[in-house]
């Protein structure tokens, strides 16, 4: 009687082992998700920096970055950004950009007045939730 | 004389895995404090947007979110704050309002001269740590 | 047959049991990092002031703070600093306070041009990247 419960509990053991080894794999990765939230061109531009400064330290191809911009934020993201040049080239160098579709909404904007390449959320204070519980770093510049 | 010792490590294997489905599932259950620490009531309206979105697209009974106002964010909790009903507004949804008392003490602030139905921890930046190490997601606006 | 790997298996458990036992004690340590890189003297304070309260809440002795300044906020931690004395003070009481090298090449800054007794780190960014996933709260002031 007591045979098929220790089965049990060994098959449940390798179940768990297996499932921490691919956490805590999945967590050895670096990953690390930016939020931006003002309305300040400098704030832009520190981002910016700080995402060239750690592909510079890790390597390009050993972190994973994603930008979100949300609220005031989002100006960062708009098509006459002072930044626009800056975005493009963080895009073209695998950063994930997303601006919040609650904010467009809210500020009555389309994707058409959006930079190209970009990516969206349907929000974005839920996507910053999401990223920290899978174990991405949080910075807010 | 091995018998026993398998015992204790079923039953240990037994304990631990019901430690980390009890873990996975405080985990997986949504969590988000915000912090509101700048004396900007801009600042102020856009952490009230961001919980009525977290709770909008989550469902308000699939997400605890709790604000923590303290040092120059303080004054989002007086009684003469300029969102006020909103703050109000947000208690009686399901969020948590605390105010840090350090801060109170600090700017020689009582509870009367704060909005009622708010809660208190002795120090905002303790509870900020607490609830990330609790697993919390962390929101700075 | 079988008797081998369900041994293998039992060893397993309790690695994994030890491991998580040890994760479990690093993590329910104290620990907590600040990010300072704001140009605003009362950021500075308000950080200052919050490290005093969280060792004065939780004991000196039983929670581990960090203070990485970096971009606009690295004036904090410069010979003509105004808040110099309570750096000071702040690493004579246990408090790891570090500096961003990227930042000082990006200003041109040397170590002569900064508050002794302080440390330095190669990418201030990349250092609140690595305490979150070794289990830091992480506070942004």
């Amino acid at each position: 009687m007591t045979r098929p419960r220790y089965s049990i509990l060994r098959r449940g053991a390798l179940v768990l082992g297996c499932s921490l080894l691919l956490a805590g794999a999945a967590w050895a990765q670096e990953k690390v998700v930016f939020q931006v939230s003002d309305a300040d061109p400098a704030k832009w531009n520190l981002t910016l920096n700080n995402i060239s400064n750690v592909q510079k330290d890790l390597g390009a191809d050993k972190v994973q970055i994603e930008v979100v911009a949300y609220g005031p934020g989002i100006g960062m993201l708009k098509l006459e950004s002072p930044v626009a040049t800056r975005v493009a080239d963080a895009v073209s160098k695998g950063i994930q950009v997303v601006a919040c579709e609650n904010t467009l909404t809210a500020q009555k904007l389309v994707r058409a007045d959006m930079l190209a390449n970009i990516s969206y959320v349907p929000a974005g204070v839920v996507e910053l939730m999401r990223k920290q519980q899978q174990g991405w770093a949080y910075i807010r510049p």
